[in-house]
């Protein structure tokens, strides 16, 4: 399954598209996404909106990975990324692609072991799973690889449940 | 000059349509879009920008106002309301409508004459300023109302200082 993970926000969006099966991930595209800070927030996000558009085209991932919001600290810098949000999950569906949402825990989980894991840990452990020769830069390609593995563990564990117990349930989410 | 004044969201949107000059303020329409609780975020936020979408070319505004999202109490409601407050945003650059932003202060400072009146007190003036046999229900629509004036207000002003000094400053705001 290729699987399209992505680290929202309107200065700097990442990506990262893994191929995920039961057995194991590969690495097949990663970068970044931006947008000037001198453009008004529209402009910005119709950029966001028409390059997620042309990520969508070109990679046609079969499902989309990406991490819930929280925020504790920086409100302002929260309510700007879920404005990159928004128009991030609205071309996907318009793609026609399912998004599915996982907590930072869940994604340290999944990629590390252990839902407090470092930052860092994840960083390497994102590297391992790849293949990579480095861990993946920048830091928002990084986040977006992670959630795309995570989802891929997830998803096939939610497959094999599928199979035993309830096939409505995978599409329903 | 038509204004559309939007009061953001992803449950209910406020929308409220005015023609503004320089001596008086005129309501055109005004109403709310409304999103199912139960559909996924993503399936809401492309209903909200389909109905964007025909409200800006069945009222062909040739400008928006929208409230800046503040939030102090409840981060949760105020991450929502920014993922539908960015496709909202994204639709009127999509049509090419220009965007203009104001914090509640503004439109209250506007619409009540000063800008620590009470909610109450802005509604029966949005009434009396659109001469309307009672005050605009719902809520949300009567928020949207309110900031279509406060722009109307605000951009006459800026029009009349434009003549007098400096004829780009309106047009790169």
């Amino acid at each position: 399954m290729r699987i399209l993970g992505i680290d929202p926000g309107v200065a700097t969006i990442g990506f990262g598209l893994v191929e995920s099966n039961r057995a194991a991930v590969r690495l097949l595209q990663y970068g970044v996404i931006t947008t000037p800070a001198g453009l008004p927030l529209s402009t910005r996000l119709r950029q966001i909106s028409e390059d997620m558009t042309s990520l969508l085209e070109q990679f046609k991932p079969e499902e989309m990975a990406v991490e819930e919001l929280f925020f504790s600290k920086n409100i302002t810098t929260g309510i700007a990324v879920a404005h990159g949000r928004g128009v991030i999950l609205l071309e996907a569906e318009r793609a026609g692609v399912p998004t599915y949402e996982y907590t930072p825990m869940q994604v340290k989980q999944a990629v590390a072991g252990y839902g407090g894991a470092e930052k860092k840990q994840v960083m390497l452990m994102t590297q391992r799973l790849l293949k990579m020769k480095a861990v993946p830069r920048p830091d928002d390609a990084a986040d977006a690889l992670a959630v795309a593995i995570c989802h891929g563990r997830s998803a096939t564990s939610l497959l094999n449940m599928e199979r035993k117990f309830d096939p409505s349930r995978y599409d329903t989410r």
